[in-house]
């Protein structure tokens, strides 16, 4: 099951995605669905109104979550780019709502940086209040999975020793298009997740392959903080980011990025220089 | 003029602090009543429902807002105690709305820390939507200023490389009790900051000594992100932390932390275990 916020003339709408079409939860979107109790059975129900696949437009999955965490150095061969080492702990750095677009949306180049950079992660979604959690609990929080690109501006990331200034750029990180839904019982998810840039490879490894996994993630995450629905969790990049090539890579204006994980989705964005098309 | 958020019986609620009772204006918190447009004029004019100031019960001055930014590293002394150079521009990370609490409730000690510490801070609060500010207009933008003591997870902070998931704890920073409002013409703010444990003084400054002032984080923060009002920048703290003393010394259950800075305000907090007061 796929759910998703889309904009229609009325606001934004959560939906359920099917083959044909996409139907109404009515909700206003997904962050505000999945604080219902019952979202699952809710959304496996729903009946509402249909709206055809062709013409929707996605907004970014939860617009407004309570907190977007994000995870550094969780790759085994991007930390070995980076030149680190393997981690005893996950290293966790924050976004605001304010920077997050949806699927399909242009991504905003920061005025102020020249070196803007892709991370395609795998995003895993809160679905249910939770505290000190066992993995049992963790894995029955997790409503489940969506496709994210943690653009970063690495000049800024680097001016000083915390990155979140090159992290929380203004509206330049994709998320979505959808949600896959996950259930209790499923094991960690396990596909491709690559980035390319204008159709080259860039990144390719599998979300299998993360250090800490999203189990472990929520559960470590929340011995610190309770997560509610709707927390978002970038779950960290692998390999082959633009920083870390020879010679180095940056996005610039009409780069088009596309990150895809296998068995979730696909996000394809265009990046616009700050000021272009929007103010 | 101070503005306050109260829990009452019907929930919370936004007032002005007068000499003799604090006076309803009509939202549900500070940070709801700082997005009116007039805000200014409105608070001088409110006469709404009064109450006696003994009895109030003050909540952390915003509940929600969109962003809280804070800022490592911004005084003289304080640099020089964790042994770092001055830096060029500020360092920033951040802390989530579910981590604030009022002026004199208990700071939640977390049950996996053994090394918490405390970090006096000026807390400036937007009053108005900012992007890209020159200083002019940041200076308009900032509502004005409130205490905060940037309660940190020591052992948390440094486990990784970033230190959110040391400044992130529930319900562990105090902010308030007030804004004092500033005007467009103020000058920053000059004024002793001073941190005290079981009344022993351990920091003691002046909010004058920021490395990077409240225009100047604004005007910074401004051109990676669109500020809006409700939005808290902690801005610091002095030197005097615990982790920094010879012998280090950490926060207690039973410890009473008292934060204050001349001509603003003073929080008062007792902290207690995590698990000996809520869940």
């Amino acid at each position: 099951m796929k759910l998703a916020t889309i904009r229609t003339a009325e606001g934004t709408r959560a939906v359920r995605i099917d083959d044909e079409h996409a139907v109404e939860l009515g909700a206003l979107d997904v962050g505000a669905f999945l604080a219902r109790v019952d979202w699952r059975a809710e959304a496996s129900a729903a009946s509402g109104r249909t709206r055809p696949l062709g013409g929707l437009d996605y907004a970014t999955l939860v617009p407004r979550p309570e907190k977007v965490l994000c995870v550094g150095l969780n790759y085994r061969n991007h930390i070995a780019e980076m030149g680190r080492e393997l981690p005893e702990y996950p290293t966790l750095f924050a976004k605001f709502a304010r920077s997050l677009i949806g699927a399909y949306d242009p991504v905003t180049l920061p005025a102020g940086s020249r070196m803007v950079d892709w991370e395609a992660e795998l995003g895993v979604v809160i679905g249910a209040p939770v505290r000190h959690a066992t993995p049992e609990r963790a894995r029955a929080a997790i409503a489940g999975y969506t496709v994210v690109n943690d653009v970063t501006a690495r000049d800024f990331q680097n001016r000083t020793p915390q990155w979140l200034q090159g992290k929380m750029f203004e509206a330049a990180t994709p998320v979505g298009p959808w949600l896959v839904v996950s259930e209790d019982s499923d094991p960690a998810p396990v596909g491709e997740i690559s980035c390319t840039l204008d159709g080259e490879e860039m990144q390719k490894s599998d979300v299998s392959h993360l250090v800490f996994d999203p189990v472990a993630l929520v559960q470590y995450i929340s011995s610190i903080i309770t997560l509610v629905p709707g927390d978002l969790i970038a779950t960290g990049t692998p390999g082959g980011v633009g920083a870390a090539r020879q010679p180095q890579r940056w996005l610039g204006p009409g780069s088009e990025l596309v990150t895809r994980i296998e068995g979730i989705g696909e996000c394809r964005n265009v990046c616009r220089a700050e000021g272009s098309f929007r103010s």
